[in-house]
């Protein structure tokens, strides 16, 4: 899919409002890849993270799918503008259990008030990757507080 | 609603398995109501979960609502049994900005296999409480790993 | 919940718009119960409108919770204003056997832009009334075509 | 993706239990397309089933989507089992104005009880196919009745 860019600057855009999400911080967390329409995000495995029985918390998967949807609708927007989630739904297809995740997040359909992404939540491990989450979120955009 | 208790020490199940719950430690989420189908739980907001403009990310939003409704779940599982997120669809009702919060998760309808739950998460203040967001869930039950 | 009412002719804008949705017409739907932020919408069961096991089609119940929901945030609009679903997200809860249905669309949230709604779904027999179906919805209110 | 095949006579399977949802005969829609964890489904614009502005229902797109994906999942099923929809969720992306529609429904993960899949909705016209919804759908898998 091809989108129309309404800031030049969407890349820088994008990492400095990341680098403000101090949850992305403490997940340790980093983007992975920033395109037109298009955010990665990845994360260590970690403990702190995990539900009962060790493996990443649904939350804590929500939360890397979560941003990755709403910064690829941030690279459709103009400048000063800014994106907030409306809701989301997310299908947890395997327990969380790989030393690495990447949330991939891309623009369904873009809009001037509301954008639809579809992310896809992989473990990556020794074996390749494996499918561990679905997510599909609407995002509103608002001006920039 | 009244529901079949199928675990006299639901209660000691339920608490049990919250405390092995790192996520919900991190956090420093607590269990705050057990009962048959109905599991509260509180947090303290906290700038290490937030997002780029100071708010309660979803993500984490979702941690304690998906908590809250999987177990809800669980109070009603016999000896034995555990719960997993199948899926879940959160709406943000409001920025969550409030000095603490609570996801309020109840048992819609019980299954042999699966369970769907509602919560409901307000942000506690001075000025009363405020609706944060509304998860709807699907939990399965499985053997205990 | 109390909402504050911007159309003093709610009720009989709702009962004017829905008379213009062929497909309710179609499905022998018809407004149940209409005021401020909650619409109900029974039908009949109708062989015409079920899966391959003679349950009602879940894309039948997800029509009559679709409108019940537009239609309950509807009532909260000011005159010349629309709604249109954004999306909605239903979880089956039983199959859906019994001679009549009624789903009850209620505002959880009201707002300028957007309005979250949530519906049950009862089946109504003999024996009383039987949960079929829970929606979760997200409405967008738009100038009137 | 490729998925294990356990039906080698699934697409018979499926058209036989197409043939017996009354829904899809009312809408006028037909299987377009049946492949191990594929299945398409199309159908004409008819006023019958449209809302209040003569865009189809989006009770009646979410109909053709959740038949899609149920279809889908039930192209891998073992001989004898049949599907049924635990929950969908639903962004509608556009208007549905357009003549005709298709809704491909394909397996995000197939599993013995659940199975997660996606569907795409678009309106087919003169100028060309428009993205009308997405669905991302949980389907169970049971023992035929």
């Amino acid at each position: 899919m091809s989108f129309t860019v309404r800031n030049d600057d969407f890349e820088q855009a994008t990492r400095e409002s990341f680098a403000r999400q101090d949850h992305m911080h403490t997940l340790g967390a980093e983007l992975a890849h920033v395109a037109a329409g298009e955010v990665d995000i990845a994360m260590p495995y970690a403990r702190d993270f995990c539900q009962h029985n060790g493996f990443l918390h649904a939350g804590t998967i929500a939360s890397i799918a979560d941003s990755a949807n709403g910064y690829a609708a941030f690279t459709l927007c103009p400048p000063g503008m800014d994106v907030l989630a409306v809701e989301f739904k997310i299908n947890l297809l395997a327990p969380a259990s790989a030393p690495r995740f990447v949330a991939e997040g891309r623009v369904v359909r873009p809009g001037r008030t509301l954008t639809v992404c579809l992310a896809h939540v992989y473990g990556l491990g020794e074996a390749g990757r494996t499918a561990v989450a679905t997510m599909l979120s609407t995002i509103i955009q608002r001006p920039a507080a």
